[in-house]
């Protein structure tokens, strides 16, 4: 797979979609918080919704829309501020007159477009200002507005996450919002990913779960996931008909793509963690092992700190409910990110157990990096799985000490 | 129950133990990092262990000593500073020949004592520097030497915890090192437990375990579970026999008093929270819902800042894994600890999902408060847990990031 990150000189986004991003008002900061995407035909779509039992307004919208109408998906309306959860039988209703909103404006029958809603939780939508947004915003759709649609959705977010990514003749084009409450079990953010492939509902409906499981499900901010997350991908055919081998590899590739941006831009990081874990007794049981240690709290503070605190990520392990025999157990670090695994040259902490002699400057220098990799070796069966996580700084208690003042 | 805290003018120890603190050098700042502790008869003990696959040295040590003499302990030496966990075979002999030392030096047979390590992972114990203070302790013994002893247990504490209580003739003292890898999964912390009711091995390991469910486990500071937790009790028959139906209740309270305690000792604590879970389908859904809220760090970096986003509290009971239906859930908020509950004059934020007609001003007052609780109504049985846990500040990460620097 080739990449075209999106501001390479190659990116092409997918034939037949239009985007835009325009300042409805909820953002306190008047940037803009409104995207409206639309597609020239109709669309067979899938989508995974978060598992969070208080799911938003816009989750179980989408949900009886996609068993409703899985081939007619015309348009996707996506805001940021508020994000209709919590909200009860007003929000749902909210939620509906979102997407009758921006059909109106695209001159489109019902049921035709999907919504979805990040933000604050609690309040209502302001349903005048997103009325008269959607209004401003099918005005302004572009084949080329997919950078002004990604910023639109952005909350905590830093930078806009976009991949593109080719399958034969079909091009892809993912975005997506994290930074915080960011924790897989299905989707943890909102990501959107258009294709011109030509795909039936039922493809994508079985394409979909093995990319998100190998990217969305793999990374952790802060092991909270949301009311909303969201994860949407529709297909508009106006590239032809799609090869699923060819088109499979592609998605998750594209998947994982979005998914390390994620990790990158999480809320206050400032390294980026990529956690393997071999020799697992079973594949849970390396998942498992993989997270909590993605998880730890003192694991990503000793990240931060740049201290080389390996017990911690032991301790980790231990209290996973994975299968482990201390007397097996190996830990290595290395600089970097693989692209591949093993990776390269990696430096053994812990050899069956016990301290291995290795040079404390040598374990320094590798986690006073920016990227660190973690081999953890339970040695116990051929099951590993990865994850990539960042540590926890000061900045992210800034931002969630005081994230609605 | 009445408590005579450690600083309280009736504190009474119980009788036939005696107490040292010394510097054995294992500390860097050369504080007091080993705790001896005596008693003239033998007692029978109970204990509780981590359930951390990767249990250090002392807690296997401990735990085979305990089946093969549970009526004839004599000695607990725990020292500060090094865990002695991922040591390997090594470990297990330096705990033995910690054992062996404290015995020698208070002119006891073999297998009388206990041992106990806290501290960095990884390091083996510098068995010379322990010989030494041990030696040192054993002739500075002293029935009022707890407080020396509960200080030289500290780590990342910043205040000693003591507790004091009575059952009947029985005097029971508690001492307990917290401060962080705090979170319940059987003890998280280094606790030992003394009297001198006359209670055999049998009626101690079946008081304990409902004592540490209801205290210790209903703590969270971090979401990390130790390698090194141990909870041990010893009793001395000193005072004559004991009743079980009134130990039983003041072991619980002493018990509930220290894990108070650690929490609100936890690294970098700013505020204590009480998270009161009513209404729930079962008792383990109770719990799980409770420590989800309490373990999320965006819940708790939101009590660090005052800000009153209770929307990250029912994100985290959605994602708990408890049974939850959104349009019965009710949400409160009250200033305060409270003895028991309902808490006084709570504030309502949420009725049947939805926001309640709440101010904003009295939600914030009480969110700035230092002492807050939080009861969440599921409306969907009559179980109930109640968890206590601490906000995430900046310095958890100031602790947290540079350990062992």
């Amino acid at each position: 797979m080739d990449y075209d990150r999106a501001n390479s000189v190659g990116a092409k986004a997918p034939d037949g979609f239009r985007f835009a991003g325009v300042a409805a008002g909820l953002k306190k900061n008047g940037a803009d918080d409104l995207a409206l995407i639309a597609s020239d035909a109709p669309c067979a779509w899938a989508a995974m919704f978060t598992q969070n039992r208080f799911a938003a307004a816009p989750v179980l919208y989408d949900r009886a829309l996609l068993a409703e109408n899985p081939a007619g998906l015309r348009a996707v309306a996506i805001n940021a501020g508020i994000a209709n959860a919590c909200t009860g039988e007003q929000g749902l209703e909210d939620a509906a007159t979102m997407a009758a909103a921006a059909e109106r404006a695209l001159g489109l029958g019902p049921r035709a477009c999907a919504v979805m809603s990040t933000g604050v939780i609690g309040p209502r939508l302001p349903m005048g200002l997103l009325e008269d947004g959607l209004g401003r915003a099918a005005v302004r759709l572009a084949p080329d507005g997919w950078q002004a649609a990604a910023r639109a959705i952005m909350t905590t977010d830093t930078r806009p996450k976009i991949a593109f990514c080719r399958a034969g003749n079909a091009a892809l084009l993912g975005m997506a919002k994290g930074a915080g409450m960011i924790h897989p079990n299905m989707a943890t953010m909102l990501v959107l990913i258009l294709t011109d492939a030509g795909l039936e509902h039922g493809a994508l409906a079985s394409m979909l779960p093995p990319a998100v499981n190998a990217s969305f499900n793999c990374i952790s901010i802060d092991g909270d996931t949301s009311t909303n997350d969201t994860v949407l991908l529709a297909a508009n055919s106006a590239a032809g008909p799609a090869a699923p081998d060819l088109f499979g590899p592609a998605l998750t590739g594209l998947c994982t793509d979005l998914a390390q941006q994620i990790v990158r831009d999480g809320e206050g990081a400032t390294k980026f963690i990529t956690i393997r874990l071999e020799g697992a007794a079973s594949p849970a049981d390396a998942h498992r092992a993989a997270q909590a240690v993605a998880n730890s709290p003192l694991v990503k503070t000793a990240f931060y700190g740049g201290d080389a605190n390996w017990g911690r990520i032991l301790a980790a392990v231990g209290y996973a409910g994975a299968e482990v025999d201390p007397a097996r157990a190996d830990l290595w670090i290395a600089a970097g990110t693989p692209a591949g695994v093993p990776a390269p040259s990696p430096l053994q902490l812990v050899c069956r157990g016990q301290p291995a002699g290795y040079s404390e400057e040598a374990a320094s220098a590798i986690f006073a990096g920016k990227e660190i990799t973690v081999i953890v070796g339970l040695g116990l069966g051929p099951h590993a799985a990865t994850v990539w996580t960042c540590d926890l700084s000061h900045e992210y208690v800034n931002i969630n000490g005081h994230y609605r003042t």
